[in-house]
């Protein structure tokens, strides 16, 4: 099949090929300078911090839909064991099996490709089981850190949360953005409110898997107009599914990931931030989301941080 | 047996059981207040990042000698999958097996224990293979950014790097703090650079485990003295290994994680940031570092992030 | 809470300690002598050979029902790797990670303990997070091997299946023994089919899992009687579940592993089995069953052949 | 790069495409009839039985050298866990991350290929890092048991072990089989004995892994002439290694898997087996060899008994 002639029309409009060069491998996340660095730390009046992280537990957000993305198997290799000899001090120590896209994660830019494309123009057979993503692998994307303003869409429109399968529009991001009282511009990162996730922390993970609210795909062009450094949100999906057009899936991705080379977040709690910045009437502030940096990985866990 | 007079001697003194109440699961990150955190965004001036993370790889700093705690198994679970159907869009997807202290980490206040306590008389029987750390976990740490200080030793002391088995003594603080032309105060996340990773990074992983430099049993007490909030360092052991006191094994560890409650970062990279401090003549900056949040962690993965 | 004199009563009519030794690790294993052996060889006339494990698959039995027995991750690690050079002979490998006793099993003897006790009254705290199973680990039980015999319970009540939370008592052995036209005798496995495990090859696990069909409190006399080597069947909980008697959890493995010290096996699949021992009117065989010999193990995945 | 001339001739004279149908996945596993199996259970005369599975643990044969080929990393998910409530009967669970070829394993026919193919034309790219391997799978081998022969080859030269590098040729074979007074015939499972694994046994890992004596490029078509169904020994790496053809990686890795689809097993422990052969002057005996039925494996785990 081919991807309808609509898709690749807005796909050209968006298109960061070669914008920072033909090497380049971390796409939008080149728009963080020291500028807009200094600009974030400004932002903190507060100093109130807000992990925007799911915890960690083997009872996560993957219901199995997805094969392969598993729950954190959490194990102990040692309980208070005294290597050195009894009455030694004792140690305990732990490992664990995940998805990297499990729980709260970045999806990196390899983690999507289309017509045997990356981002960039790479192929996307250079990603391989054994060596994994040789182009764009996540722990290129260093250390992510930025000015973060929240877009409470939910608050915008007055509801708890977006409707199953409801997409979130442009119109929605403008009255959010005039909601939020801030103009995002160059080098933010976006954090998309559905107000989904709460589906998940009241017990119903399969109702927050599917179907979920999010991203239209008409949304990727508000973010390349504003330059946006990278755009995470509250679900499971990501794009609102099931899809806006049949039979057309991932548009989104496909747009932000190989297009715009753009990294997206998933499965990041805002209703903690959300009730912070409506208390402080401020929707603006330092971000802290450093991908942990797995080498060659197409996505990896964050335990983001906002600090107001 | 039984651990020496002396050991016993310094955890009274260095003891912070009940100072922040009896349900206390934190310890010394309760003195990063969100003053603490105000100060930390205003030492932000040139907006520079810099990543204090090992990359994840299989060909990471384990080398054995601590069994289960293994270096990352990093797979792909899907490469380039048209998952639905045919010329889609197609993802990629991977999955990690990992000791959670295998790399760049915290050690959470769970990870040791002696004489049956764990920190604020916690019984160690608490953390067991089943529940994990119920009590200090690594997930209740939060989301750890606080005012960084680098502690440079190794260049206090006109050297590279320290030599194997040399143990960092408060007069090596004291110089390096000399050196950073800044005074250590409440809250701070202190780093404390030896050197020693650079054996990792020229390839002699064995060379970088044992025998190492690290934290002599005198430290406790000067951090205690200024009380900080935490502490990292660029070595594998933490503290000084083979240890000072014959048969006193894991001192360093006991007094600050049972004792005062303070948790301890290891193989960091302080190189570049080492680099970047002498340049800019300046030790203090924001540091960002939450630990991935594992519920009932001894430890946690971290990729730390300072912003001069 | 105690367990009920009515356990206990059955618990001393059953108990092996000390039958082959304080230092015996493996229990009734040691029926299984170079005698029996030989006559389980005779027993084979067809060669027909019959597999009993379920396929190792993501889908497999577990629900999350049981936390931490996760089903298999299987995932690549190398696909047609040309690891020597392009044009050479290509390379795929393929890694795991899952709970030993997701699949098709055997329950080692210090997977269940009671009273602070294992088989053989070696203490519980054996077990460790750090050395596992010091004691009865199931790479002691070595190379399991013996004569089967099948007794079909549900083909001798005349259905399809056992319903759901249905006894197997022993007059229902009794009546498969008489159906299957032989005596059971020391150093048999004994293969109990409920039917059960259509359940999950027809597509519902949940329904599988819980509640289920299995053996009754009055069993392990029956088995102890006979001196049989091993059990196995084709549930999840082995024991009928929810329990017979009210709040007397697992009586049926206590009073297995650590009274008689004799291995279960589990989710094992009989239905092909049931179908060729019909057509040939036989119900006798060589079993070989060998354990997956994982050191200090308390269970084991195995694939185990049914020849007959 | 291309394969030499030689190579190519040696694979048209083995090559075994099509002989059993065009659809046929299990290759020289078709030679075990059950006639053959009969057979094989009359060997029978001892009843002793011998494992010839290494013990699975962190410290296995892995070194390190083939990347993600990971040791078990084994871990307790319960001890003693009192799920019910106190007193109850507790329970104790296990997990593991392993490679799949990390011990004693079968090779699966699909884990090689070259100039783009697998055994009997199928495509490699049916290989997947998200469905595995489609044709081929290990789980499609099935409860591998046949008639074993061993061939001493060490024991036919009169040497404890062969040294590091040298090539099993055909007259070692012929040798061997002169010394086991047994014919090899259709359908036999052929184990050869190096005694290199007394390298690993004696805690020298390296030694073991490399250099090693290993089975020559001559080897496949005495293999192909005498029918043999499976072939196994006591290296890591099956083959000489280095090769005995500069360039030339894996040759009979390629010859057995891809041309004759024949499975090879490696890292098994035959010296107690030496020992019992020897001591019973007979060399054909029962074995069971069902590889842990991956779907889509590329290699498989099993724990192989021989019963004399």
């Amino acid at each position: 099949m081919t991807l309808p002639t609509e898709f690749h029309d807005i796909a050209k409009r968006v298109n960061n090929w070669g914008r920072w060069g033909e090497a380049d491998e971390i796409g939008t996340l080149n728009l963080i300078t020291e500028e807009v660095v200094r600009e974030a730390a400004r932002t903190v009046t507060s100093g109130r911090r807000l992990p925007l992280a799911l915890p960690l537990r083997q009872d996560g957000v993957q219901t199995g839909l997805i094969p392969g993305r598993v729950n954190p198997l959490h194990t102990m290799v040692a309980v208070n064991a005294e290597l050195f000899g009894p009455g030694t001090v004792a140690t305990s120590d732990d490992a664990v099996t995940m998805g990297l896209q499990a729980a709260t994660h970045w999806d990196g830019l390899a983690h999507v490709s289309y017509g045997g494309r990356l981002y960039n123009g790479r192929p996307a057979s250079s990603v391989t089981a054994h060596d994994r993503a040789v182009f764009h692998g996540v722990e290129k994307a260093g250390p992510v850190l930025s000015r973060g303003v929240l877009l409470d869409v939910a608050r915008a429109r007055g509801v708890d949360r977006l409707d199953a399968g409801q997409a979130v529009t442009p119109q929605d991001l403008d009255a959010a953005e005039e909601l939020a009282g801030v103009r995002v511009r160059a080098g933010d990162i976006v954090l998309v409110r559905t107000g989904q996730v709460q589906r998940y922390l009241t017990g119903d993970k399969e109702a927050y898997a599917y179907p979920s609210p999010g991203l239209s795909i008409r949304t990727p062009e508000w973010f390349h107009a504003h330059d946006v450094a990278a755009v995470a949100n509250d679900t499971l999906t990501f794009e609102v599914f099931p899809p806006e057009i049949e039979n057309l899936w991932l548009p989104v991705h496909a747009l932000h990931l190989v297009e715009m080379g753009m990294p997206q977040g998933q499965n990041w709690n805002l209703e903690e931030l959300s009730q912070a910045c409506a208390e402080e009437r401020r929707y603006a502030f330092l971000l802290a989301a450093p991908p942990e940096p797995f080498v060659g990985g197409v996505g990896a866990p964050v335990a983001p941080v906002a600090v107001l």
